[in-house]
């Protein structure tokens, strides 16, 4: 365990005698929309959007957060809020917040923010979540073109477990993470990132051959000052809209971590994230009761607000020392992640194995996510032996703790992705076994997901590709 | 655990009194060659590969097998029998075995095959294996345009700790598992895997824009009656030319199982086998002491012969009952295995993550190949940093218990894959940390991994891709 | 994982659509005495102690509570307050909660009471605990004539870590649990508690041969209404004095539970208690941040006030159907405790061993309470040589997560038993190695634990045994 | 995991080429008597016991051992061979090895020999082990005043599992280890041993009064030139004479280590042991398969024969530097264990508590023997409820890898002490239900446990308790 318990020297300690209750830096009222809060959110990385905190290294605090949409989802009974969903709103996060140093000095360019996840959970009163199929016109999800349905399901929670009223039969302890967390690029780095993926979004979809399977969704999510909240910065100023036309979407990961939606980074984890500006500007947001390796039906996590309880370190000059540029630029880096020893441990594990050849038949070269997607498409078919929906299976898969791995990468031409669930999540045993001869019908487990009022899809419409929206 | 342990009846143990030593249905003697051994191997995958023996369910078995080349690769200090390796010889498998129940019933195509992996380990004497980096221009690997040059790292065992001389510092425990296990493909199903192969293998790279950076590696490899080994086939005979020119190679793991090269396969594990001929035709072979997910360096595992015991169980009817068919005929499904509570567990890991934006800086659509190249890439150049080569630690991460998770497959455009290595492995300690100022050069890790006697690439053959030969 | 989430029906959940907050059925403000709190507490076990609510099974509920002494020892730099802590007020508890089914009855004598522990820990703003050497002459020990001083060490909570100003270079994930959950024992129960201890009590020291090491310590603690609370039984009245003069003490374990100590009963933990009155009668209480098992130093794990979410069901004629008596009554049973996969895991531990053989090298026979009391003394020694005071080491092995193992009880005449401390506790290596030429003196861990203003021993007063007053 | 595959130096490795495979230090042959194996056994402790074979430290090199008993206990049907075993015969081991360094300087009195398993199990062709209960005139055991009488029960191996005909319904993989492992006494500390049992022995029970539950058993196993088996000693010579009347017996762990039945002493873990005398003259034997905590039948374990495959490392000093005496002499220590992350990991376990209170409901004081065995009863009667008779669970506890802890011993008067079972042994659900109306006779768990030919318990021989001979 690595410990950073002695950045306040032990005579502070011994002068205050004050208990380390965390400091709350950003607290959030749930009852309120995000840009009625407190301490202003914001849902887009830029480097001028303004720091709403200090926060010094060694210090224990506390980040309260909205769920990603800012409160649109509901606990109710229909999966209309995630048909209409408005996916430039997303995500809004907490911070940032400056770190500095015990004399002051702010993090800069070039340090090691490392972040330690000391406690985190739900906020008091709000112990519940769900997870949603987005519509194939809007957002979509790894399995699109087999689930093109809004769908939802809503997760109660009781202390560490999760239990859903529309997935009955299974309850499992969450692996509690955020789904981002991440420091503000530079604007050399938001350039290159607004680069490269207006060209990926310009690219038309004929080209992308291996991954056709995934065709339908968005390609990619660019600036649009749509919905755009910026913390400090009033909307509509002249300063509002240079950053707002410029600031990256924050749906996926990048260099300064962000969306990463790694699982594990639960209770005792810790983030060691590069800085890009000064003071590093830090941002968390997308809390995770739980969250299966892939997340794969894309609001796939059980969404919460939440709480983190973290401190910093920032290891000066620690980009250079230990992170290696994989790109044409310096800022090619990613974070790394130190996964400790709190978090559930399941002994017996049930695995589903896919390699890259698809739906139709058709043979891919090594490629990764067509035989993941096929391991997770093997899932659903079984799990739904045993009276289960498939979108009962699709969901669950997207949130309980199952693991997505690479196993083999270099075996020409088929890559194998495997997928491994815990079989104590289910209230029964879903191992293959000899049949008996008097094998009746299997229990049918209702009620079923959440579905919308009504369930024509959303028209398609033809846009202009530097204004696609999407998660 | 589930548990067959009832298959003999307990009068039968009653008046037997005798120990369950398992019988050796395959010895391996490894002075021979492997078609010289005194029962008879086979390196392709083919219905009309006569069983070798039979086995009944219940019973408990071994099984001896070469390592995958029969031998070829010695323990001596160059890589040069890597570099020159003739890949249409792999991989040598023992079986296959006909399985049949207690009253001889033969599995048949539809059932289930539940195998029991009991025990297993390197053969007694032959306590050492290898590790190995293919030349781009015979095989390569997942990092060929990095590492195109054959390399080599001997491995030797003390019980179930391995250390290589070629890679100091470094010491674990083998999670030993046998690359492939699969059952025989019916003709029909052997059919499906050729044409889709071959129409693989005739496509220009060019059109294979995703895994551009993976290009530099033969895209399938068809059936060769080169170095082709069918058992009890004679070569030669008529029979035997029909099936080597049809039979399938042993690479790619498909949908009989095969070179899944699934890490955790190991002690306790049990594989569930589709069946597509009567009596199963289970076949065994390519044993690793140990294999991080991925195997990234292709010939990535700490390759060795060894042995099986096994247990097996026939489900009668259980493909019908347990897999869903993904793909246009009733035969595109996939293996299930059943991963159990017996192996090394580690509590500290530390985790580098990649998104899909390849080394030239440019943006891939939920690629999750790329993003697994670049978590490996930065794992590599992060480790490098404590003393170690970049191909010393290149075949430390496709042979230690290393896992390769697919964390995020749906935020677009960025697929998120991690590498997590557990830091018990090393004698020192490799996490980031705050630098003190007297920061001097790391200690070099030497000796390095083998190198060839000459280094000068192969020559790159035109060929005609129907003869394409590799791993 | 066992579940009860189907407590209320599906129809219910879908009516309400209400996130299942924890009910709060205790609250605690720690600003106030423990017979000023607003819900009533107990320091005793008695039938006739009135509920102070209802809870009904299936239900989530939240129960709050003060640190065993009620908030008397404090976050100061003395150890005084241990050292005349007057233990007749102890432990104080939550409850009695009485448990009645949906339709309303109550849990009756010879069920067995499910409670599952859905979550816990510290109070908001409470984030710190203490671990203290009671004095010899007031309490003591398992080491008391070792350690026969009070002392104490002040832990902080950072989130899920604990640290200690006064035992530097450790710190850990705490196994949070409750000390005592129990049940209201029924009077024919109460009657043999007193009977037997009495009887023990009134014993001379002389004729307890084997634990003779033990024996400074106070044999039993007999009823006595000194510093009684009864819950809402008024101070004063008839039933009170009736009550306080047979209420049994809250210091051992019994056959409802009580004070067992066990400190794997964290998140996630199942205790199936059996029933002895109407309602059962649940109370709670002496809250651990972490503990050892054995609890070695008495005031031993990290003592807290802290809160338990909680669900109980009903096992209807469990007790009949589950326990068998061991004893002369149907009333000698003991609670059933189901582990879970929520809690920290370790995995390299340091392992000390003990056998019966006293420190004068007297040799006992089958003693495991000698035995362990060697493996304490052992490990004490051990650590201590790593720059540790042994009363830091001492109080360190009272709390942290180390496992005291009975590892065999049958080899005439020595008992084995052994302590395993898991090294990722330390901030450096704490195993045997290879000494070097240069092995200097070892770095001292300093500040000290806290000591008292004055460190002369406690009076010992010659007292009639009925009034031995002890933890 | 600590290191120690440099002793050989690199360059010695490049020059050999040769695989590590372990050197056979003592080879056994199980068709032979224990005095008939070619390189000679021994069943005493003695300092001058000579050494059968030097070990290099660094070296990996393999023992062989006979099962405890030399093989008297057979597989078959009856429990007459544990009835009337000759006790005086125990333990046979192997050895003693004389350890050297590089330079070939024996380990020294005053240093630490640390010795890594690195594998062990069976020896091929006897994969079987039995578990026995000894008559209570003849050995007893922790329970001896429940169960009397002589039972049996046969193990067999597949693998890593184990499975008893007589025990239908549980199977589970072996913890493997050496019941016994330790180095020579030298002769003071021999004299110490004698000494110390001797009092014992001469005791009249009736002074024993905290254990007298257990009183039915010998106290101490005194030295008897009967059966003695003195390795390279030539019996009847008077150098055989001098210490066969002086040596230990093997029975009690001691400071040596010895019969210390450390139950998770598996692969991957290290001893380190007192060097007492020149060489260390280490000794091994008494291989158990699996065991509980506390071995609590006596003949506890899963009995077998088996071999170790070691390496030592001589920590110079190392007695002075980490163990400090707890006793009248340097020689009071007890060996350190380090014990690794290579262990069957399981991830539910149903727990039973027990108290220091006796079967007669008497109540003793702090007495963990006491409290232990009280909750081995609980457990006992609890899974006798599923179906098994009560014999065929003492048994399972005996050698299943339950866990035996020390919770509380502080809280007087009562010790609470808990047996740990993992759920996953069990075909069946064995945790506490809620009882459906239908509550049926449960299945009885058959055949029972092996009896003798008949139950008449041996006569009790008044004796001289010097001459007393028992396990």
């Amino acid at each position: 365990m690595d410990i950073c318990w002695n950045m306040l020297s032990e005579e502070q300690h011994w002068k205050n005698m004050a208990p380390p209750t965390p400091r709350l830096v950003v607290p959030i009222d749930v009852s309120k929309k995000p840009w009625e809060q407190k301490v202003p959110l914001h849902n887009r990385w830029h480097p001028d959007i303004p720091p709403v905190a200090d926060v010094i290294e060694g210090e224990l605090f506390r980040v309260e957060m909205v769920d990603w949409t800012g409160g649109r989802v509901s606990d109710d009974n229909s999966a209309d809020d995630i048909k209409f969903l408005d996916l430039t709103i997303t995500h809004y996060l907490s911070g940032p917040l400056r770190i500095v140093d015990a004399e002051g000095v702010p993090a800069s360019p070039g340090d090691l923010l490392a972040v330690e996840i000391c406690n985190l959970g739900p906020l008091p009163g709000e112990e519940w979540g769900y997870t949603a199929i987005f519509e194939r016109e809007n957002g979509g999800g790894f399995l699109t073109d087999h689930f093109p349905s809004a769908r939802k399901a809503i997760w109660y929670f009781e202390g560490i477990y999760a239990y859903s009223p529309q997935i009955p039969g299974v309850r499992f302890p969450g692996l509690t993470h955020p789904g981002i967390v991440g420091t503000a690029p530079s604007a050399e780095l938001l350039n290159i990132w607004n680069k490269r993926e207006k060209i990926l979004a310009e690219t038309n979809h004929e080209s992308l051959k291996l991954c056709e399977v995934l065709h339908q969704r968005p390609l990619a999510n660019l600036p649009t000052p749509e919905n755009c909240l910026l913390g400090k910065i009033q909307e509509g100023t002249a300063e509002w809209h240079k950053i707002a036309n410029e600031a990256a979407r924050t749906i996926p990961g990048r260099e300064n971590g962000g969306n990463c939606d790694i699982k594990n980074l639960s209770r005792g984890s810790k983030v060691y994230l590069p800085v890009f500006v000064d003071g590093a500007n830090l941002s968390t947001g997308d809390m995770h009761f739980s969250q299966g390796d892939g997340e794969v039906s894309f609001c796939g996590a059980i969404e919460m607000s939440g709480f983190l309880e973290l401190k910093c370190e920032i290891i000066r000059g620690g980009m250079q020392e230990y992170l290696t540029p994989i790109g044409p630029t310096p800022l090619h880096v990613n974070p790394i992640f130190d996964i400790g020893p709190v978090e559930p441990r399941f002994s017996d594990w049930l695995v589903f194995e896919g390699i890259s050849v698809d739906e139709s038949g058709k043979q891919h070269f090594l490629d990764a996510s067509v035989a993941y997607k096929r391991a997770v498409l093997n899932a659903i078919e079984y799990l739904s032996r045993f009276g289960y929906s498939k979108e009962q299976v699709y969901l669950l898969l997207s949130c309980c703790p199952c693991e997505g791995r690479i196993s083999g990468i270099v075996d020409s031409p088929n890559a194998v992705a495997t997928l491994a669930i815990p079989t104590a999540i289910f209230d029964q045993d879903v191992k293959p076994k000899r049949l008996s001869g008097k094998q009746g019908p299997k229990l049918r487990r209702l009620p079923d997901v959440l579905r919308c009022s009504s369930d024509g899809h959303l028209p398609v419409t033809e846009e202009d590709p530097s204004s696609t929206r999407a998660p």
